[in-house]
């Protein structure tokens, strides 16, 4: 059995068991959810779901969800069964590869697709940390293949919302052929008038409207790191610790 | 002759002549001139210079220049020599449509390649500016030209910037090919907390440092436009006024 630690997302609203070693759910995930505009009964799948953060932290705020999660990691997906079972949220988690989903999820199609795709740097080498994420959550498929077998599992007018490291963001796009449109990048920003480190990347199945790209959500107040762990912006708070909308928070603030 | 306007830029210290009606430069090419990381001595090409607004600002802020400007519209040519020989910019202004560039010019490289692609919203209809717009200033030019023949004109190590709607970034991203790296948005944005509305992309030839996106340069202060034409932010007027390079208005800033 792997050795897990209990973690707490939202505050302490989530608590949720993930192996105390590799890769480790942090904020991204819960960006994620955030991000992900779900409207009650819609039905939502997670590629690479992990220990199920982003779509337990999901569940959370929005009722009625029609949940599945994939996840070709056995001990991460058993994780994830276990984290529902607590937590009570009726997910359904598949053990699978996301390149050869079984027959009768090929059947399905979703509202919204959501993933986090693992990010392995090759141009820096193998560290071990980075050689058990890319184990246990499928650095090795192309991100060309997270974006087709997510586009061919939504629904029309479904949406698309990755996280992703903004370095890819060329990537990205250039992998988001037609069938894709209505896109809308937000960056995630460590701190105020500093380039984007992470962001996230949603577009809808059939979309028309225009690229808009965001203002950066500034996850930090301050110039520079202090120590403090709680130096989190007001904005990243409403996020990470009351569980909101990131259009939500975005609302207020304009 | 075309009916001209005399028109300040860089709180005067620049007075150029474009034409009264049609596309008429505003703060773009200033942005982008800004944004060109020229050194002294260096080799520039502007594909679609107009007037020559980004070449005259440009070289205002950094002396000794070989510079080359590329306009198809004879007339904006013309305009283009007058401004240079009324502010004595050494440039040579070539008229030439850039899909059929002189063999001579062809045989040459630059250090940078500059341009302000016109943009036609295709899915908006056509008014009247705009077709003047795109007789004039090359709308019909595929984007994808724009960026090859720019690549071609590239030195080795050499750096393309363009300004252009952010909601084409997909578009260029996707045609900036394997001989182009090291690319770095800069999204410019009318308001804090806005979507932006023009991005500044900028690329190496052969370049492979990973893509940074910037945090966005905001145009205004305050929430919304209170009808004071001079309600430019500070980093703003450090450009448009001043005539700074982007770079020192960001080091300032952080």
């Amino acid at each position: 059995m792997t050795e897990t630690t209990e973690d707490r997302f939202l505050d302490g609203a989530l608590k949720l068991l993930q192996p105390a070693k590799g890769y480790r759910a942090g904020a991204d995930p819960v960006f994620l959810a955030a991000a992900t505009d779900a409207k009650p009964d819609q039905r939502v799948l997670e590629l690479g779901c992990g220990v199920g953060v982003a779509l337990f932290c999901l569940m959370h705020r929005v009722p009625d969800l029609e949940v599945v999660g994939v996840e070709r990691n056995p001990e991460l997906a058993d994780l994830a069964r276990l984290n529902a079972k607590a937590g009570n949220f009726a997910a359904e988690i598949i053990t699978a590869d996301l390149s050869e989903l079984p027959v009768n999820l090929k059947a399905r199609s979703f509202d919204q697709v959501i993933a986090n795709p693992p990010f392995f740097d090759r141009t820096r080498g193998t560290s071990a940390a980075e050689t058990s994420r890319e184990g246990g959550r499928g650095e090795d498929t192309p991100l060309a293949t997270w974006i087709d077998v997510a586009v061919r599992r939504l629904a029309p007018g479904g949406t698309l919302t990755l996280i992703q490291r903004t370095e890819r963001l060329q990537s990205i796009l250039s992998l988001f052929d037609e069938r894709l449109g209505s896109i809308r990048i937000t960056p995630l920003s460590s701190r105020e008038g500093r380039p984007s480190q992470n962001a996230i990347v949603a577009a809808k199945k059939g979309g028309r409207a225009s690229l808009v790209l965001e203002a950066p959500l500034v996850l930090h107040d301050g110039a520079r790191h202090d120590g403090d762990r709680d130096s989190y912006s007001r904005q990243a708070k409403k996020i990470l610790r009351d569980g909101q909308s990131l259009s939500d928070v975005r609302l207020v603030h304009r």
